[in-house]
């Protein structure tokens, strides 16, 4: 008797057309479907025919406050509201799981909870939340705020409100329905909870009026890096996104995040890392390199600096000369990890500010890959043996071209060396992971 | 050349098994259909193959806080998120509107404005905003409060956010789009909007980062009846729905909020009031009396009370014998208009408290008609024809049997006659109603 070869996860990382900045522009891409919701059910199609175990919509409320003449060199990220889209989409596929990210910070924790068990069934148990922190004034400034709130106390909060929401999709057990025409109980009173969480941040009564989600609870996801980040995925996520740029790196972090999570009584297989990848894929490494080269040829400096900038905490970059080398700035209450990151980036390889800015544009801080599938499958079962990944979030250049590339050459790579499912496990996105329906916090003991 | 003969508009008011409070105690009624999604796709089916308007759901944010015993006894009404769930069902219909109730009292604008335009992208334009504040103080305690707010700063405040909501739906104008590869502008910058609202109740920046809602606006519903109610829904509702028991009472309802409307610049057209009738059909009269009465004999005393006592502001009942008559009580800030109509039944009809629940927990204070398919479509035509709706809010008593004898019977009855669609006239909730796609108010003089 041997034991099932270990195999990876993946994630199909959905957004607009593409997840280099210059995806639109490219003469293989038609703009327009990054306007389209029929462009992405044909994503999520592709992605369910690659066996992928969900696909993934990042998130941000609203647009950065810069001028409209900048806003208006780039696709949209976040065009629409991803959970009724994830809604829509559900009809349209049957196995891959489904996850968003939705902020903890500007949205009531009753709303998240019934949102995401009514996706969670909608569904049949393919939903997944990604949880995390709004991390700028722009999204503030949409919320009755002029500033976000400082980091620590925005991973408090969250740390609350993952309690709050698991207590509430807690509402009703499993078996809590009697359906008794007769005797007139359409419950078991006996299985009704009320939350009555009285906390530092939230004060919530319930029940929640839905069933209890097909999977207990949605997957809980997580891809805060910092400190603060750490410690909340390493108690409460299941699945980590990261972006890692080393394989050192990516070990120091996915040894540190097991650790933690042991730490809070969790065995290692119950949290998965995943570093995001952007594969650049070739019939030859040449033909990669040029694809690569034509994307990046297309980044318009204006909204290159505008990414970096962002991302380094809406810092202004525009008393610097481009070809100035990247210069020190203090990290902000914004989205820490990621400035911290680029910064070591600039220092260890002496980047000037445009070549920054082209190394971010590419996949904002993930690893790019640039190869033959072959090449690629060796990269991804590197990390996947060498305690750097338990899978990996993929991240396509272009959309569809680069998904569909992915699933047609690399897939089968990896499949044919045992390292990825040919067929699906079961149907809920915790069966594609190997993950336990969480049990009831009313019947842990039992 | 004549003109086409004025139509009635329908409504397909979706809950649970049924709008009758027995109805999943029904022998015909399959109990579980009460958590099942697809028991919704197949009346969203049904409704549109009988070319209703649009579908519509209520909500609620939580469960009453009585005790388990008296919540056990119910079909919960609310029991799923309804943007995810109507999101879903845009993928398993193609023409019928697609209206959804979301307070305004719990959900930041900027949340809602984003949720509702891309349901209107998911679904080619067929979204409707049906706007209430929230009313009880049980939904309050699961958002952080104790109480809910006062009556008239609960509309104020919703006043206030239509504006926010309209606004943001504007931020990019329909005409935005460069898609100019070559360039790189996606967008053209003068078409892109910040809204940058600072009113009483809310701040926010925008630019809301999706598209105009394919409809301009999703359409605007609004059922309060109260003063308040009435004068938000004469400035900004384009469906009015409310509960009327006498044909005179709904013509000085329907005559009072056209006046209203006027009184803003507004057309009388371009509000379209609609009350809410619960049909029960037989092939005679006594047949369809029958049926009603056996739906009323199946209610549980218990949740008959509860109901009422929910109706008139959560107010004890206990002490009073089912026999007596129904006693005074204050009006609460609570939802003003239907315990206005509730004592005003029972004061006109001399009701006991028994008689009063039997009353309510039919159609929740909405008017029951029993009898043929002709005489129920009489009924309708004689309130459409003398100034007291422009269309109706179907209840159907159980589901999907109710809506489907409906759709069988009724709907050709009311075709035959000239007074209802034989197909939808477009694609769009406002073109199948007859309503103007609103410019952006940006735009208003254009």
């Amino acid at each position: 008797m041997t034991l099932p070869k270990r195999q990876m996860k993946l994630g199909a990382f959905l957004q607009s057309v593409g997840h280099h900045l210059a995806a639109w522009r490219h003469p293989d891409v038609n703009p327009e479907d990054a306007t389209s919701l029929e462009h992405l059910k044909n994503l999520a199609r592709i992605a369910e025919q690659g066996k992928f175990d969900a696909i993934f919509f990042a998130d941000g409320l609203g647009w950065p406050q810069v001028p409209p003449q900048l806003l208006a060199k780039g696709a949209p990220a976040y065009y629409w509201e991803p959970l009724t889209v994830l809604s829509a989409l559900a009809q349209v596929t049957n196995n891959i799981g489904l996850i968003s990210t939705i902020s903890t910070s500007y949205l009531p924790p009753f709303h998240l909870a019934r949102l995401f068990a009514s996706l969670d069934h909608i569904s049949n148990g393919r939903a997944g939340w990604n949880l995390v922190t709004s991390g700028t004034d722009f999204e503030a400034k949409n919320f009755n705020l002029d500033t976000q709130t400082g980091h620590q106390e925005r991973y408090l909060r969250a740390r609350e409100y993952v309690d709050v929401v698991k207590g509430l999709w807690d509402s009703l057990d499993d078996d809590a329905y009697l359906f008794d025409q007769d005797s007139g109980d359409f419950f078991d009173p006996e299985k009704i909870h009320y939350l009555n969480h009285k906390g530092k941040y939230f004060s919530v009564a319930g029940p929640l009026q839905s069933a209890r989600p097909v999977q207990g609870y949605p997957v809980i996801v997580q891809a805060g890096s910092s400190e603060d980040g750490r410690h909340l995925a390493a108690e409460t996520a299941e699945i980590v996104f990261t972006a890692q740029q080393s394989l050192e790196g990516a070990q120091a972090f996915y040894q540190d995040i097991k650790q933690r999570a042991q730490a809070f009584g969790r065995t290692p297989d119950s949290i998965k890392v995943m570093p995001g990848i952007m594969p650049i894929v070739g019939k030859t490494l040449a033909e990669a390199q040029e694809k690569f080269e034509q994307l990046q040829s297309l980044i318009d400096p204006t909204i290159g600096i505008g990414l970096l900038s962002g991302f380094l905490g809406n810092i202004d970059l525009s008393k610097y000369s481009l070809d100035d080398p990247v210069p020190d700035f203090p990290v902000t209450e914004g989205w820490q990890s990621r400035q911290q990151l680029l910064i070591d980036l600039a220092r260890q390889e002496n980047l000037t500010i445009r070549q920054l800015y082209k190394r971010v544009a590419g996949a904002r801080g993930h690893k790019i890959v640039v190869g033959t599938a072959a090449q690629i499958a060796d990269e991804l079962e590197h990390w996947f043996n060498h305690s750097a990944a338990d899978g990996f979030n993929i991240l396509a250049p272009t959309f569809p071209q680069g998904l569909s590339g992915f699933v047609e050459q690399v897939i089968p790579e990896l499949q044919a060396r045992g390292l990825f499912r040919e067929e699906y496990e079961g149907n809920t996105l915790r069966e594609h992971l190997g993950l336990a329906r969480p049990r009831s916090h009313y019947h842990d003991t039992v």
